[in-house]
């Protein structure tokens, strides 16, 4: 199980929410608290929207608390939307390009869960990307296949809808190769505006997602509390997804798998 | 282009050919002579058998002039069949997976050369990869996806005919996408006895291969001499295969892809 | 806290206490048991004696678990003395020059522990390094500069003798210092032949070490037992020091530093 | 030989002198044409002045031209004063810790040059330093040392005049050791508002040092000049030092080492 925060808000330094809190994501990729996996060292990355339309991305193999580079950037770079990830793999390579978040355009996306019987639906899955989104197939995790597909099924109009698309065709394939092995979708996903997350699964056991909303409207969307207020943070229900619009509203979406 | 050397004889350290001598493959990864890229600073890799019949393997993504531990292993490393590879990437991404040389079961290849406008047939020749050898494709390159569909092809019978077979399918489908880029294939294979060199392109500009004969039998294969004394290496005619057998013999084949 | 084995025996492939056994050392950089660190995941190294006087040195700034090559250099290198070391950093940054085994011509040597205050008295005892050995230290941690002073003191000699003088040597520069935590010391040293280790403190409070004998005469010396047969395993007192002799022999000394 | 990039100017994304022009830095590191070294791959380094007073630093031991993180953090990253360096080690292992710039408080440093005979003179240079700035002291090379050595001088006051005091201690230092190899020492220096260039050595053939001036006020300085137009670069003669402040006024001083 990996560990994520995403921040969407009045321009803040990463550092807060990266690297320098006792909660922060690298103390979280050393001690998570509500995951089953102890440690989160199998590479991180932050994307975040700055200066261009584009997110900036930067993803090492190195454990997130000994990259003294992360350091240096997360306290140099301000941003009012980014996504901050620490790695546990769930079987693929530890390598740069199987570390979130992934980047496609203006899209960013990061995930935790997993498909199960993963090796068994890849093909399948990998032939109904267009030749020009495999062409951005730059690993070989299954998120980076659930977001490829999730790009093709044009996010742009409704990221909920495209992804309960794209999940539905992942379950399809799941069932005609007989895997009872569950789907556990927890995400994030954004495009520089809208910031959304998704829990879903098709056994009601789908990692944990968290938000929390501040006065000021930032918000904070993570896998798991990362402070101790825990009278603070809203839970969001399993197979549910919640976006978060550029004027700050909130819609929460029945999104369920089975 | 990419720089590689193997050997076949009496048990050496690797150090003799990779680390130490004037004309090493480090010197060269840093100075290559008869190739067209001046620098092979792509990660590296070294291959060879010992007390296993599956192959060692030690890749990494520095430069290889840069790494302790390749120092360290040539000089305690002893084989009588090992292959070294210093790597120039055509453009796909430098991390260990793309690194050569690859294995599979006992058998370990490395390549210098490419596929014409590989993005646009990549996926088609995957594809002809069954779930089984697909589930071993762990990096993006041509030279992986050769090798795969080469050892699917039957390598063990006879290997020459088998990358035959392999290249005359990836030349049809070049030809079908209406690709004029050259297929240039300069390789090296190996399954623990037999040691294989290929020369063979589609526009009859292969990249070089040379190989020299020791009284006492050893034969070192490479992509370009490693010492000066340029009389004593034969090299390896456009369109042809060499396999030096386990009892020492040489059978030299022609191998033509048009 | 650091964990490591080293083993003096039979000629093994170093995959049987590396990385395949349930208790393995990578299971161990994971999962430690009796340590207070969690996790290990600063960077690890193995150094083995094989066909040359000086010991092979492979260390990585990967967490152990992430390393494909050390999964294939396990288990293709035999050796008969070997150590392996999986890393925690108690403060200097995690490269290649400050992961364990340390090495210098014939000797290895790997530790577990610490000296209290390590920056107020690390000058001093640079200083009280020969030209000739400072031009070895090639990292800053504590456990390199007490292996080198160690080294300059004649540990061919007496290993014991040597490092007790050193240990003392370093007892004296804090105390001057006024140091009140403590200097903590489990290590492991060889040159080959003898395998040697050493658990003593300023406090009685030294990490623990533990070593098993075999009926062949096999010796596993650990920072904790690597199996669930607690009963074999023989825990070395504090301020003890044991020393494997070629023949097989066992000597254990008191080694006390206050 | 190093080769490197500082501007000062109107704020612009690194992209522009450090990844995307035909004669950037990554273009340079694979092929630098007045310097002696053919490839700059030992590792690289950015470092830039942003929202903070002390400024940015990322450094990697990959060859430049294989980061991904660069190519995208050069195209975030906005600054009006920064440095951009890649290295070819002068003999020094290649980690992160050896890579320019170096930084220290509010200071950025980086250097193409050499101190002759290096080994021999360090330990001696070394104990200049005080306890406070040794314990800064992270990487082993004679760049670091220089800097380390400058800063302590009360670079605040003056630059110039710091670095010339370090430099002739430096001299005196090889000069007792009998040292004849030179000197060499083509740096740049800066506090985020005034930028430095020296070019000094023991033997009139310091490494180049060029920059340009812009209409609008905006200063490079380089290694070498970064496009074709030759007659806008001027060189900075040897021994000599030139300061650009911060309202944009030059003033170059004479700085002998002899």
């Amino acid at each position: 199980m990996c560990r994520w925060v995403a921040y969407k808000g009045q321009p803040v330094f990463l550092e807060h929410y990266v690297t320098t809190a006792d909660h922060s994501l690298i103390h979280q990729s050393l001690h998570a608290e509500k995951g089953k996996t102890v440690t989160n060292g199998d590479g991180f990355g932050i994307g975040w929207y700055g200066a261009r339309d584009n997110p900036g991305l930067y993803r090492e193999i190195l454990p997130a608390w000994n990259d003294t580079n992360l350091k240096s950037l997360a306290s140099q770079i301000q941003s009012s939307l980014f996504f901050a990830h620490v790695r546990a793999s769930t079987g693929t390579a530890t390598n740069r390009c199987n570390c979130h978040p992934f980047a496609y355009d203006k899209w960013l996306f990061m995930h935790n869960g997993q498909i199960g019987d993963y090796h068994r639906v890849r093909r399948g899955l990998e032939l109904q990307l267009s030749d020009d989104y495999y062409e951005h197939r730059f690993g070989s995790t299954d998120s980076e296949l659930l977001f490829l597909l999730a790009v093709q099924e044009n996010l742009q109009k409704c990221p909920v809808t495209a992804m309960r698309n794209v999940l539905h065709r992942v379950r399809e394939a799941m069932i005609d190769k007989g895997i009872r092995t569950p789907l556990r979708f927890t995400s994030c996903l954004s495009d520089g505006k809208r910031l959304c997350g998704f829990r879903c699964s098709s056994d009601h056991h789908a990692p944990s997602l968290y938000y929390r909303r501040y006065e000021n409207g930032d918000v904070v969307l993570v896998s798991e509390p990362i402070d101790r207020q825990s009278e603070c943070w809203i839970e969001v229900p399993q197979d549910h997804a919640v976006c978060f619009k550029e004027n700050g509203d909130m819609v929460q979406t029945e999104m369920p798998l089975h």
